[in-house]
C-alpha cells in the first residue's frame, strides 16, 4: 500500500492497547525470558519501544520538519533500555509507552501535515536521504516487527514443551 | 519453560483481545492484504483460528482423555475458513473467535487436568503419539505463531513505503 497517514496512525495508536492486552498480568516466564544471549525478552522489547518514543521519531519528525543547514538524525541508542529498566515492573513500562505515544501522536495530528511536508528529507547516518514518510512508514513498521518479535520470543518458550509439533510450527524456528 | 498449565490458559484467553485491538475497526488495507499469492490476510489468519477452536483443539483434547480404542486424531483442515468466511465482517469473525475461546477455555478448567491426564496420549496423523500436555503447549503456541504473522503480514504492507529503511527492518524479509 502507499503510504496513508491516517492509516499509519491508526496502527500506532493500538500498538500500546495491544501489548497491554498481550502482556499485563502475565507471569515473568513469559515476559522476562529471551531467546538466548544478546536477544530480548517482551519486557526489553516494550523497553526499546519507549526510548523509541522518547529519543528517536519525533526528534527525527522535527529535524526533517525545521528543514535546518544539518539534517542529520542523532543514531539511535538501541540498548538504552537495558540500564535504564533494571527493576522496573513490566506494567510501569506499558504505561509510560501508552503516555508517550499518545503525546507524541497528539503532536503529529496537531502538526496537519500535508503531501509537501511528507516529502522533506533528513539525512539517516547510515543510508543518507530519507523523507518524512519514509520515517513514518518506518515508525509503524518497527511496531509491527516488535510485536511479531515479542509474540515469537513467547512462542520459543515452549519449543520444548511441544515435542514433535516443533516440525510444524514455523515460529520456533526464526 | 517447562508446560504450565494455568501459565498457557494465561494466553490462551488474551488472543481474542490482543486480536480485537490490533485488528478491529482497522482499514481493510491492513487487514485483508497478504503476503502474495496462496498467502493469509490477518482477516484469513482470525479464520483459520476460528476453524482451530471449532474443529481440532478440543476434538483432540476429548480424544486423549477418552483413551479409545482408536486415538488418532482428524488431520486440521487448514483451508476450511477461505470459503467459509467469504464475505463476511472481520468484526463478526473476531467476536465469534471470543465466544469459541472463551467456551473452550471453560471447558479445559472444568476437567480440572492432573498431572497423570496431561501425559495420556493420542496419535497425531503426521507424526504419531503425543502427549495432552504437547497438545496444550501446540495451542498456545499456534496462537503466538499466528499473532507474529498477522504482524508480520501488516508490517509488509508498508515493504516499498519505508524506502531505504527496508534494509533495517527483519520483520520485512521473512
Amino acid at each position: 500500500m502507499n503510504f496513508n497517514l491516517s492509516n499509519s496512525i491508526a496502527v500506532l495508536e493500538r500498538t500500546p492497547v495491544v501489548l497491554r492486552a498481550l502482556l499485563a498480568g502475565l507471569p515473568r516466564e513469559w515476559t522476562h525470558r529471551n531467546e538466548g544471549p544478546d536477544t530480548w525478552s517482551p519486557f526489553d522489547i516494550v523497553g526499546h519501544l519507549i526510548d523509541g518514543e522518547e529519543t528517536d521519531w519525533m526528534d527525527r519528525v522535527r529535524i526533517i520538519l525545521a528543514q535546518g543547514p544539518d539534517r542529520r538524525f542523532v543514531p539511535f541508542d538501541r540498548f538504552r533500555h537495558l540500564q535504564k529498566n533494571r527493576g522496573k515492573a513490566l506494567e510501569e513500562l506499558l504505561d509510560r509507552f501508552a503516555v508517550l505515544r499518545a503525546r507524541n501522536l497528539r503532536e503529529i495530528r496537531e502538526l496537519q501535515l500535508n503531501p509537501e511536508q511528507l516529502q522533506l528529507t533528513g539525512e539517516h547516518p547510515a543510508f543518507g536521504t530519507v523523507t518524512l514518510e519514509q520515517l513514518l512508514a518506518t515508525w509503524v513498521t518497527h511496531d509491527l516487527g516488535h510485536l511479531a518479535q515479542i509474540a515469537r520470543v513467547m512462542a520459543k518458550q515452549y519449543r520444548e514443551a511441544v515435542g514433535p509439533w516443533e516440525a510444524y510450527l514455523p515460529v520456533l524456528h526464526r
